[in-house]
């Protein structure tokens, strides 16, 4: 009996089965729409990941991801150069810039420390980061790293290693999301939303 | 300021979002992820959806995807081919076919009756299905179209126009899913399992 399909389709169920977020049913389920698309479309899925494979970099300043190096954020002008936004990976980049609230540049790491998975500081691009504190004229960094165990470990390491360099450190502000409900915040944030006050 | 990634990556995110089951965070999750994957990953995935948009065709007589046609359902001699299970979808012969449970052959109608998206009789593959049935040597029609209505509808509609035939037509039963629970069984579900029960 056959009990997988042809060899195309199910390699291409395989591959997509791979990506992270994709069950087999959802494999299953993207194979069968491309089968049925317009080439032009299949096509441009096929396309699309061949181009980002070529042509995709990172940017040699701030670590994000780009087309040319430098970035866009970091080789424009109006852009205040002098506040340096901290964040773990490119699509942290991403989330910040919609807020339209900050007009300065980044810095990505690449990551957060994490001893479970062996990454120390020495994997993440923290040594660039102290080299643009030497050449560009550099007055706050904001630490914007995930509010987690791994992200409040790295932001830790970081406000100390940046003590002696007499800059201002900043981090994001722990607290109640907006449009949540009182009832429902867990006891740490509603601890930092209260330890965090501010005068109404 | 920008608002949407580089290029190749936006285009990428926007190519993966347009996939059934893909919201845009899992897109932007997925492009991620094939930049940091290896080349020959990235490659692989593109390659396997060229590959099933030049070589997968369907089969001319089931109707199931297939890279030859006849299918290898269809050109096995070991098959019975005087049962034909009648499915709505390639998907569901795989399904089938997963419960060892059957010998025969297939019939994939490429959908099932649904006046809500305009799609009659004559949208599916029901004239092929009466061809067959006038060549080969057919006892038994399996008519295991899903259990909703439009399958509902089809399976009616079908049962009637195979009457004349003086053929064995059945249809999957209904009853309680195995492994579930009575108390969770919906009217119609438990009202079906009832009218068909079967001595013990």
């Amino acid at each position: 009996m056959a009990l997988a399909y042809d060899g195309a389709i199910q390699q291409l169920i395989d591959s997509f089965a791979r990506l992270p977020g994709i069950g087999p049913k959802g494999a299953q389920r993207i194979a069968f729409y491309l089968l049925g698309a317009d080439q032009q479309e299949a096509q441009e899925l096929a396309d699309a990941i061949t181009t980002v494979k070529a042509r995709v970099r990172f940017c040699e300043i701030c670590g994000n991801v780009c087309e040319s190096s430098p970035c866009s954020i970091c080789s424009d002008p109006r852009r205040d150069h002098s506040t340096i936004c901290v964040v773990e990976e490119p699509k942290d980049v991403m989330s910040i810039e919609r807020t339209r609230e900050f007009q300065g540049v980044y810095h990505v790491l690449g990551g957060a420390i994490n001893p479970m998975s062996n990454i120390g500081p020495a994997d993440l691009r923290i040594p660039s980061l102290l080299e643009r504190l030497k050449t560009d004229e550099v007055k706050e960094i904001i630490l914007a790293l995930d509010p987690n165990i791994e992200g409040e470990a790295t932001t830790t390491y970081l406000s100390r290693l940046l003590l002696p360099l007499e800059l201002k450190v900043t981090r994001l502000a722990s607290g109640l999301p907006v449009g949540s409900d009182l009832e429902y915040a867990d006891e740490v944030t509603l601890g930092r939303a209260l330890s965090g006050r501010r005068p109404a």
